[in-house]
């Protein structure tokens, strides 16, 4: 397939870099010039930065742009692709937002997290794909298929409140790690002793469910600790911490004095 | 060595059934009878439910209760064993709890998550030490020794300040896992679609600085997105999932722009 991308930012670079290698990536779009020909000579693709440049002569056009962004390119690039399929990347826009500009459209969403610092494990990333007619379903699953083998074709209210979900176990577990290396730094004790911990609490919530695997003193009711512990913040004048910690050792200790 | 132990939970356990393969368990205690048998039968040792049936002829006593018992615990049986280490297992308790009743006393704290169900690897599991006499701590050490090769020597307030680390690390990115399932268990969405993302967020905490690992809508400063998932948290009537979702948001949108 011949593939465009708008957007040169963490998704498009790695779905560039991985769909380059069985597909052609003919153009990389970006407002900034520099950025949109940084990624192209990584994928020999051509760079351009005014959407009167585009290449019409496309199987297919990835937006991958932020969320708030995609609205206002669909309305831009459409009058110039017509006949082709439009997709944009992202988890938590309706696959509407498209389809009131342009017939043709879907969604092609990795649900990973990225960094462009770090490969991606293509293979075991889940893609979520969509569309709003069957042709470009079937070109979509295709496309999918030569990246992964975990293919799900979910409908937008499922895959919004997948995304939904992964802000929870992704951004705001990795704002955990980021707090309690704030809170060890600050007495130089060194975060990497709390790697083992970190990665046996993900393997836990892999293997069994997470409910059932949660442990610590709102977990036990133990009042003594909580406050200790909130006094200790209090001192170290984290009232951000602070904030957090009560919030979530309450809705622990609400959630398994349920039972 | 010879070593008892009071409590028979998921700590005693662990350490128990670890120790015992090259030490010699001699008693285990606990208020309720069947659970010191449940334990004791595993490692070959004696049940009692009584502190006046406590073998005094042992080399170390391992208090393994929760944090608000190990005061009334170390005062019943300070008189019983006076010239045997005691020591607790506790992240969060001081030194100074055992020190104000018993001299020879000490700490050994296993930085880890604690389930029946799972195995630990203990040759990762970092262990903290501490002791108010040389004798005592050397002995600790060796003791340590024969479990795993991380063995720290820290003083109770670093101990501390990393047991309240583990738990921004461990018990409240476990309770965002928890949350994450509960968002997709409501639209009947396999929580396991989310492995791949929960492994790689911990993944990449452990080979970089968490900070410039975040992503996320907070992270991007992507009000419309954040709006939307409010939203949807309110439709579903999940006030409690809404607090967390504005409290963590909030706080990685002023993380992330006080640069």
């Amino acid at each position: 397939m011949r593939i465009s991308f708008i957007g040169a930012g963490r998704v498009a670079y790695h779905l560039a870099k991985a769909l380059g290698s069985q597909h052609q990536v003919v153009q990389i779009y970006s407002r900034t010039f520099e950025k949109a020909e940084w990624l192209s000579l990584q994928v020999q693709a051509q760079a351009i930065s005014n959407f009167e440049n585009i290449n019409t002569d496309i199987d297919l056009m990835i937006i991958a742009v932020s969320d708030q962004s995609i609205k206002g390119v669909i309305e831009q690039i459409s009058p110039y692709l017509k006949d082709v399929c439009i997709v944009h990347t992202s988890g938590s826009t309706h696959l509407n937002v498209l389809a009131k500009t342009h017939d043709k459209c879907g969604v092609f969403y990795p649900l990973q997290t990225f960094s462009l610092e770090r490969e991606i494990d293509w293979e075991n990333t889940p893609l979520f794909i969509e569309a709003a007619n069957k042709q470009d379903l079937e070109n979509l699953v295709y496309l999918a298929n030569s990246l992964s083998n975990k293919l799900y074709s979910y409908n937008s209210e499922q895959r919004l409140s997948l995304h939904l979900a992964a802000i929870f176990a992704c951004n705001f577990s990795n704002y955990c790690y980021d707090m309690a290396k704030q809170i060890v730094d600050a007495k130089h004790v060194d975060f990497s002793l709390l790697y083992p911990l970190i990665q046996e609490t993900a393997n836990k919530a892999l293997a069994n469910n997470p409910k059932d695997m949660q442990t610590g003193p709102a977990m036990r009711g133990d009042e003594n600790i909580i406050q200790m512990h909130q006094e200790m913040l209090k001192q170290e004048k984290r009232e951000d911490l602070q904030e957090v910690y009560a919030l979530l050792s309450q809705q622990i200790i609400q959630r398994h004095t349920k039972l």
